[in-house]
């Protein structure tokens, strides 16, 4: 049976999984980059091209972040996370913040009340847009992943949605020690997750704490 | 300058650092003993006579729980700390959790808006009940410490105003693995404060992760 897995996913000390206020130009809002700057210097995201050009640095962080695409056949993602509209598409010029080759290299669905076709971009993703429950849009992943492990990229709501639907098999959280005061909570809702699971804690020096979570 | 330190501080993984309906058979109301049993066999810990009895079990949990005491010649703690009361005293027979011979064997201030007479018990504890802000509580605190630390002892609503306040200079706070769902949030209100800290994280073998905030 194929897993569902999270991996990369960060959350403030206080439990945000993105700020206030996202945009364009501040896709996390007033966190700003601060929930990810622990992987920027990893290889793996230095690899995606998205956050200027070091020659990456060894690690614990890297060994987490590395684990991302390994086995993964398709992802699942939330229209929050593909991009900053809200309500209707009101054209469909955005493609996401990738780029032409998206980082993905596998079908990912977006959930959306607002469908639109599918969009095959370079490198082998390919955007199917479904308005979906979360066990609807499982199946139909599990499908485009022929037989490979399923990825729940976020955001925020997505990752809770999943886990309150008690549908995620592994899920690696990065703790960042910073207090954002605002924006979307992933805990809300979760009382008792941690007796599904068992999780396991490593520190980083990079100052961020990476959890392990394994369905008992 | 005496220091102004909270130890052995433990909160939920989505921030309470205690549940809802506290009562005198349930101190951490719905959270149980959840939040406090990494502490339970600490030799600390099994001093205080609180937990059974057993031989204790040394490592980091014992390392960051037996500092608490070592140079602290005052405590302050809010009123739910000290009982389950509230508003003014129906009676004045409760004396705490602690028994004749509480565990402080120091002055605390007990913060209250319904002060009554301080209250001396045995082993060098002494209660002193005041209405006062933090400002004044920590001036008051100064004095009973002869020169000696003060110590935060909690609940959660007087370390997060002595936060707000910036009248704290470390912080020993312990991350539960677990999801609480509801209670009282430590991190309401504390936007931004990690920037006046530096903050280590330490995993233990007992699933918790300490924190230990020092101010820069």
């Amino acid at each position: 049976m194929s897993l569902v897995r999270v991996h990369n996913f960060s959350v403030s000390l206080d439990g945000f999984g993105t700020g206030e206020g996202q945009a364009l130009e501040t896709p996390f809002g007033h966190a700003g980059s601060r929930l990810m700057e622990w992987a920027f210097e990893t290889p793996t995201f230095q690899a995606m091209g998205l956050h200027g050009q070091t020659d990456g640095s060894y690690g614990v962080d890297e060994a987490f972040a590395g684990s991302w695409a390994t086995g993964i056949g398709a992802e699942i993602m939330g229209r929050n996370k593909f991009g900053p509209q809200r309500g209707p598409w009101l054209d469909e010029e955005w493609t996401g913040w990738w780029g032409p080759d998206p980082v993905f290299h596998t079908p990912v669905v977006v959930l959306t009340h607002h469908p639109r076709p599918t969009l095959e971009m370079e490198g082998g993703t390919t955007f199917h847009f479904v308005d979906a429950d979360p066990v609807s849009a499982l199946a139909l992943a599990r499908d485009l992943a022929g037989g490979l492990d399923v990825r729940i990229g976020g955001g925020v709501s997505t990752v809770r949605q999943f886990l309150q639907a008690d549908l995620i098999d592994r899920m690696h959280l990065v703790v960042v020690p910073i207090l954002l005061g605002r924006g979307e909570r992933l805990w809300d809702g979760l009382e008792g997750l941690d007796e599904r699971f068992s999780i396991e804690a490593t520190p980083s020096p990079s100052g961020v704490v990476h959890l392990a979570f394994d369905r008992r």
